[in-house]
């Protein structure tokens, strides 16, 4: 298995296996085994050497460790592959040994076999990302009527609907997976330049052993190689530190929801070693670290773009572990939010109960509209000052200790003042937020 | 003059002024006005009191030093601008100053004003990367059969043109300013959801309000507030992190052409204090020091996503300074390689000559080309390795030492060999790409 | 002023005004000064010259926008500087113009003005440390035996004290402070090596014009310039993003506690612009930016320290915005806590209620330390589940629905039962821990 | 293997091994049988409890594979963990079952565990970094005499030695070592303290528990948990940032002199997969990668340190991943430039023809001083600037060209013209820098 303890938590399964060894060396293997096709096709190489270059391009037949062992020396995962290859092909073939590899450079091989290896990954990401997004709509269609308090720097504001912040996670989780879903279909794309990037090994026939050589691989091509631009690369490891940003955002509102305290939503999450009475919020501990980690590993991406001439020294050599990380944080995170929403216990009581211990304060605005138009701002919030204080010593709510007051009924209606605390009347255009996130309205 | 010395290097006069204190508390006021004149065109407030409002908001009558001082206390700059508005407002017209900021929340403020500055500045970086894009494609364009030394980390490899180098710098430059429009474009929209991001204080007049609102500022306005979502942001931010890489690649690509030993291609440059025989690289140092910036703050802008609830603690209260640094920064590295191509010095003759000077062993590949299909790939490198041997050597050339092996001018045409070490002859596809990279082929 | 609205939350006034134009140029010129002085004790300069450059080096004859505005030409703010100084020099006396400056280097002035106002920072820094230092001191003694809630991730535990938890803050901000202090000792050293390090302009006398200059200025020198070599100012730079981690760490416990529904701490806070009755953690804000800002700055100095040989390109000039911003932030964020702890309110009922309201289950581990040796762990898994259940269902606490099953009063001593819910029962070593934190044991 | 083909360049074989499962299930066994013996010796739990557990400690009893697989859905691996042990101890003693793990939490075991595995690797780092520091010395010394252009900005500019170039890098790699040697020191302590952070679970024995445990981990303890204050750590991370900087920094050095226009000296370097001239600095990429990568990831962490309460929510969770990826780049980054300095070639006849080759512009400077106290710093430089220009033109270096200027001649001795351009004669103090380097000279 290719998942390891270490980062259990950072990775999923599938994921790790997507950037496993297995996976890597299939991939380069795929590669060369195109390129040869291609070559082939256009009459660069002998057809017979194609075939025996196909029949030797076994997995089984190479042994990763040891190409990982010696990869330090040369730079280079692809030489001791490439080695290996040929000798391999050379037993099969001795006079085809001479066209492994023909015409390309290392680093055609390392870059194709990593976007092969991120194609594989984003059908992962897609699956989770669909999963996330429908279970985002139920929930938000589920509670469009459940009121809860809003929460402004942490601290109680008036209400909203628990279905209105459930689209705006929708919301930001689709323009993030969209983002991804773009930068993915730009960045996938096959490498193929040659020692120069200009394929003068080929003569007049780089273009189109090129043009095959993709087909071959299920990729789009590009204008032209990107050995040193690294850019489309780039942008897919930002959208993804984006959307690991809005997947953070979602855990963190489910783990602030579910402290005991507020216990207004919760995820099943996990038990503890040693506390028998625990369910710790598990899954937003997993999108939480991803979205801890992400920032940093997209930065370490961007800081090697400035990339020396035709293929750059170190800048390139840093990036494939890195987007490997980033790919699967992402995932991780994303599973993980996935998992949390689907199976989120929500409590639209405790909700409205955790309204209500504020005691009405947190409708001081609303009062603030009611009175200022009539008594001027400055008497209104003496009034409402005072009427909090109440509020807050215990005897009475806020509507009452307005109530209370001559100048306050001399100035607005009694109905309005008895619903002044009435969450449902103070919504706002929540519902119609609600629905333009979901897309169900212009 | 909002340029300072400590980030002198970090930014330009203009973007300085794009986010200077002027530039923020006119932005500020904008919105204030454009509230006061929306809420009183849909009747929320009186006409009399809109009137008070926008003559109040005359800059002049702003004390930004006194804002900023106060700014912390309350975490937001907002509060003690709304208070002095108040003021303001009041002195002109008692009543109207109850309407002030009616219905509004701080970071409504906040964000919109960010978004007016930053409508600002991409209209300074716009003009720029026109003038990059131009320069560029001339330059690429007059040197298309410009043959240079192709290097790979770091070393000679076969030749390549320097108009393809210019063209993969435009394809790179051009993508990055694609992908900056249009996340500028889906950043730059008003916010506008007051306490609770359901603009509750509003009544039913809510939509009506934020319509006018965004008519008024001359900005897009988007299904709901994002007080919490700053993913279109993070997008923006992560834009300028990709160019600004690009740019930094340009930059090190000349900087090293530049050096005494290479002189290939030179900037301007700057002085020096104390050797009055150097040009320095300023304009690459500038973005070179972009390009190791930004991808920190990316990574500090994309740390703060995981925002609480409905407006965050602390992710939030990160941003401004944040976006405020890479977008100058970006914009000082954009007007500093715009300058450094626009006034390029290149050296086509010193090209060839350091391609002579490699005494043609950087045609080792094509040398491979053309003897391993006839004597095998064991033969032919052993033959290389002997005719590279003997280049390094100093005595002949690489195509001299190969032409005296009768195994290879048995297997070689001898027309082959003479024209072995031709630059012209092994540019494979170069211009093809090149021309793909401009986008003049398809 | 120096502070400017964009970034006022990430400073203070004073270090603002510690890295303004004022200080800077101030700090370039106490630079030539000194040198001026230093040559001519060691006689390398006339003493005439370095009178007239002393008499030069008033910083209102110098005017730093014209500075700013041309140091992106050459790459340094230096050489305008220099040039300015030159003249006001040579209008007193024409023939001093000429030693100006003498043997150095531009990255010797800008790194030593750096450095001088580093020197003023760290001043403000050690002011709001020994603060902050003190009232953590303060509240934990005061809150020695504050029973509360333990918190582990967001989810109840068994209890801990406030002092404990203000002592666990105390140890990591004196131990943060202490690298701080280190750190900024050991780079506040002067800089001086010439255009290559070697101070071969000075011919023998480089290395006493060293040491007078740093006495000058009252810095340190080092073993020898350290143009490329960065590590010092890195070290620092990781030492503000260490601190302002735990003060993050600090602010964020403070806002949780400060939350509505826990309600056990607050920091008097900042108003709003519109709910009246909101009570913002704008403390906590100011100091959480820091905490989510500062580490990508750090990231943005780290990636410079590959600088090219004796002076770099790029990685030098992106240093002085980046260490501006961090220790500025830095020292935000430490004023902001300080003041937050200095100010802080403690509810010690509120604490006890809290743990009441968990009914007993955070005491669950106890029961099973109690339980298990006796019945075995499986056994007493399910009697303290059922318990657990029992006490969720709202009817008794934890202890009494263990009391009611037979086999647990069989195992357990009627008075550990009876005060298993006692939390000053079940403090372990919180004391002891508290007092090792604050030094007072060993 | 634990070497994987993704981030073969990221680490090396002994320091993948350090993190590998084994070592990591290894480590966490370590922990628990250590706890059994220190509470069996305290009297807390039955000593054939300690020898039950002692006994079924046994890695190849686990399955690192089935712990990883499960990690996610409870936030650790330690559950998953501790529950295999616990069976494997039934199967030896039932009743010694209920005193696995007895009174500590996951995170005492996650975190001393990844401390055990820190250990390890500090081994592996001191030994190549004693390697590296003693190559540098050697070299320094071997070079003293050996002259060479410095260069600032990537421009030529008066000669330094490579002695002095490479005691400067000594002496940062030592700095940078002993840094991180005192933070190892620092942060390699056990963790323990149970669920709150009390040891509540150990009754009076805590403290008694917490000594022996250390001990038998060979391991210094702290005053207090460490559980949510990971500044430790963080400084740990902070400290192989900065060292791998200098590392890329030395790397980069290299790699510039070893480009083919410069070629003053050379790593041995690896092979091309299809340029048979090609010698790649394969031993620089490694570290400019690591340089590259590791800020990032030391941002990573410190975003993570605003951990909430006693044990904090997935900023914990995302650090095991982090620490070993910059623990591992950090000895790729040394373990490959202790090779590139053990074997490095250097040319110090090439170093002298690339300061003649500069025609003698680079001693401009040492002009100046010569000129300016006689004719002033106008004439001097006016004369200076003509001088260059004809040096540039070709014909004659630039002193032959002073020299036949009747206003130099008159101004400068004709010894001190014909020494101008000897580079030994304009070195400065640049030995007596490279002796205090090496800690030769106070």
């Amino acid at each position: 298995m290719s998942l390891r303890l270490i980062d259990s938590l950072a990775t999923t399964e599938p994921l790790a296996d997507a950037f496993s060894d297995a996976a890597l060396l299939t991939a380069m293997l795929r590669f060369e085994v195109a390129l040869a096709r291609a070559e082939a096709r256009v009459g660069v190489i002998p057809a017979a050497a194609a075939e025996a270059i196909v029949a030797a391009a076994v997995p089984d037949a190479f042994d990763p460790a040891a190409i990982a062992r010696t990869a330090r020396a040369s730079g280079t995962t692809v030489i001791p592959f490439v080695e290996m290859l040929t000798e391999n092909v050379r037993a099969i073939d001795p006079s085809a040994a001479t066209f492994v590899h023909w015409g390309a450079t290392s680093q055609d091989v390392s870059d194709t076999a990593l976007v092969l290896c991120l194609v594989r990954a984003l059908a992962i990401i897609t699956a989770d990302g669909d999963r996330l997004e429908h279970a985002l709509r139920r929930t938000s269609d589920r509670h469009a009527g459940s009121a809860m308090l809003a929460r402004t720097l942490l601290q109680p504001a008036p209400p909203t609907t628990f279905g209105l912040k459930a689209a705006g996670w929708y919301g930001a989780a689709s323009r993030g997976r969209a983002r991804l879903a773009s930068a993915f279909r730009d960045a996938c794309v096959a490498q193929f330049g040659g020692a120069s990037g200009t394929l003068a090994a080929l003569g007049p026939y780089g273009l189109a052993v090129s043009t095959e050589l993709s087909r071959e691989l299920d990729l789009l091509s590009t204008d032209a190689p990107w050995h040193a631009h690294r850019d489309r690369l780039a942008w897919l490891v930002a959208a993804c530190g984006t959307y690991t940003g809005t997947l953070g955002k979602i855990a963190r509102d489910v783990a602030l929801l579910m402290q005991y305290e507020v216990a207004e939503a919760a995820e099943p999450g996990g038990g503890s070693s040693t506390m028998p009475h625990k369910r710790n919020p598990a899954g937003c501990a997993v999108a939480l670290a991803a979205a801890t980690r992400v920032p940093g590993l997209v930065s370490a991406f961007l800081s090697g773009l400035p990339q020396e001439h035709e293929r750059g020294l170190g800048g390139w050599h840093a990036e494939a572990a890195t987007v490997a990380s980033v790919v699967q944080a992402t995932g991780a995170a994303l599973a993980a939010v996935a998992d949390v929403i689907e199976t989120l216990s929500v409590d639209p009581d405790r909700m409205r109960d955790n309204i209500t211990a504020t005691r009405g304060v947190v409708f001081a605005e609303r009062a603030m509209v009611l009175l200022a138009p009539v008594v001027g701002r400055k008497t209104a919030s003496r009034l409402i000052a005072d009427a909090i204080e109440t509020a807050r010593r215990g005897d009475r709510t806020f509507a009452e200790a307005l109530g209370e007051s001559t100048e306050v009924t001399a100035a607005v209606d009694g109905a309005d003042l008895s619903s002044l605390q009435d969450p449902d009347a103070y919504l706002g255009v929540a519902e119609r937020f609600r629905r333009r996130l979901l897309g169900g309205e212009e």
